[in-house]
């Protein structure tokens, strides 16, 4: 068993090194003067189960460049079986068409992977589970929701309701749920008119509860902030958010610091740089979770 | 037939529209808010023959990305043929093992188009020609010779040498010396010892004439630099450069405005950004040349 990283997320690399006990491969990821990206593998991997771990976050088309190169270079160097770690899995949420003539970027990637030479994919959280079968390799499909229950479990808070911010987060929330011993709400979003504000209806009992909102990935973090707000009118008593995927884009954390939540906790599958990160912003890893799959 | 262009060149894809006399379809290749691509087909392309213009130039992996996510779009929206027009493919240089375990990335990028549903690829001066195997589809092949020679005959130079800056460009200078009825030479870069500066023997009779060096790529300029200081050293008179890829990355404007080169004569495959044009470059349009390929 061989683990190589790529430039996504090299701090959880190391960790799940750290976990099974190998440690990370001799490799370069660099790019030349032009901007692309070269490979060099420092050792060999002939007849080797090789492991890559590279999420697939921003800037997207670079790090899933330097994956799909990674596995070619690989390839040729004879490893016996390619398993690419992916993290946080990037153009997830362009599964479907949503209108006439949309790509279907999330299964355009799966091929791309495959094409590279993958034999076998580890990822967390799809944005849909469909995603999976997108591939004709086996895939792995490891949850956020244990190491999230298990942190609020620690907490200790008491009369506790969990939150879906949409209909399609109600199965991730159940999860949470369950393990927390909770009640759940979910948000119902309408738009009344076409161009008027969203309403944000809350189906299920939150008044006087401590609420926690889960969804797999915040990005603006719109949603979430609009969801805190509402809960709290409906009484809950204080607001907690947790996903999986901190994608945290454009006015994220300034809308995340300013917003009523008490806590954010997120994984580590997308690395938070400096400037990313808040006190109200707790950090898990993952590492040990990825590291038994492997 | 329909002509859609993504983001890399959209001027020269303007250009070509005008020369065929077909309008660019009414796209959008844009970015979401985290830096994913998302393509927007606003007309109808079923059952068409579709050509998308897009070289995979700097930065090559959004761009190559776009070209991917926008086939994958005509595909799923039944266009007949998706003909995709690449003027300058990147990750060319990456066409063979130079060491163990090289990934050999041009391939995979061949791969990569034609799983996204590429039906046909036109492109030109390809580093190596042996990229048009990498493909199971159709690989038209354009030459830039004919155009920079064009430039060069309509100059009327007197005593003209072409210069191959490498063993490898030699066919590349003897069609432009044919058309030119000029004889060539062929700078030798030989590196006497491990670490020591490499010498530039020429081979070739260069003695007060004016010298034209043809290359296929000009990346950082530093080959075409030294090359120009060795012909003046040997007696030519005048150097001019001339290549069809603009790569021009790093220190490559600075080394041309200080180079010994008294003009250097480029195509469009690679638009140059502002900062990037200096008088002594001049720009040749594939427009055309192009538009009758297709
Ligand atoms: N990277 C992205 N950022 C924001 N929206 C996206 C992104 N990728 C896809 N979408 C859109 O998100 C919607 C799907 O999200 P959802 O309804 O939550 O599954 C579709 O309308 C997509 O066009
Ligand atoms: N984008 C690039 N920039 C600079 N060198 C490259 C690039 N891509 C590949 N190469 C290297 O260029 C060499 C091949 O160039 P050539 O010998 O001219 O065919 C190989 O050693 C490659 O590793």
């Amino acid at each position: 068993l061989q683990l190589f990283t790529c430039n996504s997320n090299p701090g959880l690399a190391r960790e799940i090194a750290d976990h099974i006990g190998v440690p990370l491969g001799d490799a370069e990821v660099g790019k030349f003067s032009d901007g692309e990206i070269h490979v060099k593998l420092d050792e060999s991997v002939r007849g080797s189960d090789v492991y890559v771990i590279q999420s697939t976050c921003h800037p997207v088309n670079q790090h899933l460049m330097e994956l799909l190169v990674m596995v070619d270079a690989l390839k040729r160097a004879s490893a016996r079986t390619i398993n690419v770690v992916i993290p946080y899995y990037g153009y997830a949420r362009q599964d479907r068409k949503t209108r006439a003539r949309d790509p279907i970027t999330a299964k355009l990637v799966a091929n791309l992977i495959e094409t590279a030479g993958a034999d076998r994919v580890i990822t967390m959280d799809l944005h849909a589970n469909q995603i999976q079968g997108f591939f004709d390799i086996p895939v792995d499909h490891l949850l956020g929701v244990p190491i999230l229950a298990d942190y609020f479990i620690k907490k200790q808070l008491d009369d506790v309701v969990v939150v879906s911010p949409d209909h399609g987060g109600v199965i991730r929330a159940r999860k949470l749920a369950e393990r927390l011993e909770a009640p759940i709400a979910i948000i119902d979003k309408r738009r009344p008119e076409p161009n008027v504000a969203e309403v944000m209806n809350i189906v299920g009992d939150v008044r006087g509860k401590k609420a926690i909102i889960i969804d797999d990935i915040i990005d603006t973090a719109g949603t979430i902030t609009l969801a805190a707000n509402a809960l709290l009118e409906q009484g809950a008593k204080e607001v907690y958010a947790c996903c999986t995927h901190p994608v945290f884009s454009g006015p994220a954390i300034e809308r995340i610091q300013q917003a009523n939540i008490k806590e954010m906790v997120v994984t580590n599958t997308i690395p938070l740089p400096e400037e990313k990160q808040l006190d109200k912003i707790k950090v898990l890893s993952v590492a040990s979770l990825i590291g038994e799959a492997i």
